[in-house]
């Protein structure tokens, strides 16, 4: 059986990163999944003036700080992809590509950097479309996959697809060189829509369609309903009261998953009581165990 | 005509001053009134670990990084206490002392370091009771008065209305030197309740009573109930939305005075928000004039 932790966090920009030291100086077991570079979109920042104490520093500078607090405090960043949250009733499985991680309580802090899902997609989950390409592969010994790559990570597991598959077509979504097995056909050309009966059938192009058993999106990050199934949105964002817990519980969210405005100090203000009510939530369930 | 200032933000914590730099950063006319020293509470602060970015920091020096960063920024405090805020519609009239300010929206960072009220002082609050000495001492002429002091600056105000009252007794909730005039009586006693019919008519304390005609309360500072008639309350603490906004049109709030966890980095972030939120309502009336 897989370690249980307290708290496992989802995400590391400022509100992912500010529940980690909060949930760690409570004494919590935490697990942090992302990015060792912490948040891309900080990077990006020119100059930030309006987060209070630190100042005139430019977005890196200010990542650096974050970094440094965090490594004084013991927090280390496990850099996996969750495809998917379930929750099991008194706790949480997430699932990475070929693991498992168990945490009593969530906190999400995913960002707002998801694509809009295609048409189809959403209908088709699970019956023919998936986001784990490594996970579901051997479903499609000797069938025919599509990948729809939105990084360069996306080659890796196109290659291992087509390993196993009869036929993998790789449609890149970015810009740059593809480092592809020769059996990988590349179409350039922009999907639209999902489509098939109780499964998947094809998949419809701005220009053409392909016939396929499965289709892989592989993007930096899912959209919240398809990371957590079941989880309440409310005008595009994770839906939060003012304990920062989600319609799930012990499902907390944070940052800019739950709406605008999208600045450091709103994300790590939600972080720190995200972090404070799944605390609390944890202490309740050794009670009432 | 006093100036009209676009936001009036009343506390210097970290919601306050975190408000200040935002809403200055979008070029709103601000004004903030609170302490030079920012939070006594900060100052207390024997060690801060969870503000994301500056760690192993004393409450001092963390106030100090504040200090420096909105120095930087221009933005300055007016040392002087709000005792009461009105609606006036589309302006808000913030009376101080001797002066009122004008502004289009407020931000209430009053924090919570106020204490409960006498049995008695609310019911009473405008027939007898009264938050600022300086401003209703010409209605005592020739009677008795009771201050009830919380500070030391309460004894300037004693000193005043002794002037003109006919009787004026003071009561200290601290302990100190008190620098009264010769016809002030120090009353050492805890008081209770406050009595009357119409109007005020005596102070119950744990020994004994005093028959008055007005009482003052000088606190450090005056609960939001107090401080804004009419402004929701729920649990303690004043209502807001993840807006930040009370429910009071153009009053919004943020850090303790809004609940728990009463922590730096859950104040500073629902400062921006309440900054942000503040100046929508604030271009939002401009457009419809």
């Amino acid at each position: 059986m897989s370690e249980r932790y307290d708290i496992a966090i989802i995400g590391t920009g400022p509100a992912g990163l500010e529940a980690a030291i909060n949930a760690k100086i409570r004494n919590k077991n935490i697990v942090i999944f992302g990015n060792k570079d912490l948040s891309p979109k900080l990077t990006k920042a020119a100059k930030v003036n309006n987060y209070l104490g630190l100042y005139n520093l430019t977005g890196t500078e200010l990542k650096n700080k974050f970094a440094d607090h965090i490594k004084d405090m013991g927090v280390k960043i496990v850099n996996e992809k969750i495809n998917n949250v379930y929750a099991m009733g008194d706790y949480f499985a997430l699932m990475v590509n070929e693991k498992v991680y168990e945490a009593k309580a969530i906190i999400l802090a995913t960002g707002i950097e998801y694509t809009k899902p295609l048409i189809g997609e959403e209908e088709f989950l699970g019956k023919g479309v998936g986001y784990c390409a490594t996970c579901d592969a051997p479903l499609y010994k000797g069938k025919t996959v599509v990948i729809v790559g939105y990084n360069k990570e996306s080659v890796e597991e196109a290659n291992y697809v087509s390993e196993l598959s009869g036929k993998t077509y790789y449609i890149p979504m970015y810009k740059g060189e593809y480092n592809l097995n020769e059996n990988v056909e590349i179409i350039n050309n922009k999907p639209l829509k999902i489509v098939g009966d109780d499964v998947v059938t094809k998949m419809i192009l701005d220009q053409g369609e392909i016939a396929t058993d499965g289709i892989f999106m592989l993007r930096d990050s899912v959209s919240p309903s398809q990371l957590v199934p079941g989880i309440e949105i409310e005008n595009g964002h994770i839906k939060v009261d003012r304990d920062m817990k989600t319609s799930i519980d012990g499902c907390y969210a944070a940052g800019d998953c739950t709406g605008t405005p999208y600045q450091y100090m709103k994300s790590a203000g939600e972080g720190l009581v995200a972090a404070l009510s799944a605390v609390s939530y944890v202490d309740k369930l050794h009670v009432n165990k």
